[in-house]
């Protein structure tokens, strides 16, 4: 079982995969250019570590000591200096990859080893990624110009539709780990996460792409809850699904998961699913608080229908 | 058994001791304000973690994973901006004190338990202090004056001599873990290390003064191989001895550890050391390379003929 995606997204997914498997790797995206990360890919030449230690503290184990290192990797440091802000797993995984010379994946075994992780945790991608993507100006005179804009935190917060999005370098290395988790696995999951910028990026990285239009597995991908402000401001979830498939390139899609509640257009959808040749699982995901996340228990009812299905 | 100091002097004794006995407890200065610990310090309301975290890592297990936690604490962390210096365990400890409201001996004991520790780590009071030291000018005209200097790197780098030294606040809290191990202990022993800024201090707080002088452990210690620059610039050891003593305050010294080979004036040491109603023992204890530091397999031979012969 691999789990594709970043964020609360990819966490929310692992917690619901990690109650269906032992065997889970999750892969996560390096493309984030913002806050602690951001600042520490300025300062080092490292992966930005914040989306790889949510992964982490996602998957450690339940013994009260793995829960603690868990809650320490994702503590922020206070105090009102240079210091606050970072988490302190961002700056032991950067202290880790430095100890080991660089190498990314060994140092995240080693967390995984520190936390007692349900599976593993591997970056998309061996080198840093920036996303560069085209977006509509939103200017009133000139509506079919397009702006190009580069970095994460451009793009999420961008007013403007992205239209296009790209990564640089365009075909970056990728772990052979990575390439032989998604040879082997029966299940792929994509999403749920921030569409261009956690769930689309694997897609748009040759070598992975590759690797999954390769795979026997079942390609499943979770739609988010709702549209994000900016990038997917006001998508439905049949407009997320358009976007995924325009980018599929080879990538078959077997099933989507949609939370029951929030699809409006039922019919659009199942239209939409159809289009990609998949099949669509609508049921109560999201958390019963009501708050737009997925909560992990439910989202795993819902896959294990779905792996069981199989 | 407990060892008081700090900085490399500390891990030496730590080094020494941990092949003597099970039990071992380091209770460790907390004046420190320069490098990563200062800019920690001015930060955050934290005490200073450099000198902890270098204990910490003195008594890892000696498993591999242990280790490379070890190792990790001690990693500083590279690049060009405002994290680099930093040692990872330094960020941890201050990470782990905050996650646990402040409470600095839960996150030291978590910190034990993740390196496999043989022993424990205690702050030697609540509260950061600062050094304050009566220093001679260097003024040729009025040699006699004195300056008040402020702060342990102040004091370290000073070129004039340390007449007289303080901590602020004067009498600290002293977390009860430190007391009751000083009155179990069976052995005390103070230094090596950096005379007025980690051996001294623990003498300058009162309630720890008070637990050394009521104590039945026997008091041993283990003086440096040669002066520090500047505050103990061209001290002998019988001088180092000398200090120390005006700063007993009613605490007994049974046991004086010097280098044989470091001992210029050996008449002149065993005067002093009798003067503090101590006996002497010489022994080879410095690195057989040469280098300016204790052996730890050395000390600890040392050290094992002053625990037997008790």
């Amino acid at each position: 079982m691999v789990a594709l995606g970043g964020g609360h997204g990819l966490a929310a997914a692992l917690g619901a995969w990690r109650q269906l498997t032992p065997e889970l790797t999750a892969v996560v995206t390096v493309a984030d250019d913002g806050g602690s990360s951001g600042r520490i890919r300025r300062e080092m030449p490292v992966l930005p570590p914040g989306d790889l230690r949510m992964a982490l503290a996602a998957l450690a184990g339940e013994d009260p000591g793995q829960q603690e290192m868990a809650r320490l990797l994702q503590h922020r440091l206070g105090g009102t200096g240079v210091l606050a802000g970072h988490p302190v797993g961002n700056l032991v995984l950067t202290g880790l990859v430095e100890l080991h010379g660089g190498d990314t994946v060994r140092a995240l075994d080693a967390v995984c080893e520190l936390v007692g992780a349900c599976g593993r945790v591997l970056p998309m991608a061996d080198v840093p990624l920036d996303l560069v993507a085209r977006v509509q100006t939103v200017d009133p005179d000139d509506p079919a110009r397009a702006r190009t804009i580069r970095g994460q935190v451009a793009i999420a917060s961008t007013p403007g539709r992205v239209r296009d999005i790209l990564v640089s370098p365009p075909d970056p290395p990728v772990h052979p780990d990575v390439l032989a988790a998604i040879a082997a696995a029966d299940v792929v999951s994509l999403g749920p996460g921030s569409w261009y910028t956690s769930v689309l990026p694997h897609l748009l990285v040759p070598r992975l792409r590759a690797a999954l239009a390769a795979t026997r597995a079942r390609v499943v991908v979770v739609l988010n809850l709702e549209p994000q402000p900016g990038e997917t401001d006001g998508f439905s979830p049949e407009e997320h699904l358009r976007v995924l498939q325009a980018h599929l390139g080879g990538v078959a899609l077997h099933t989507v998961v949609a939370d029951a509640e929030s699809v409006v257009d039922r019919c659009g959808l199942l239209s939409a699913v159809r289009e990609c040749g998949a099949e669509l699982v609508l049921a109560p995901v999201a958390a019963p608080d009501g708050s737009p996340r997925h909560d992990p228990a439910r989202l795993s009812a819902a896959l294990a229908s779905v792996v069981g299905a199989r």
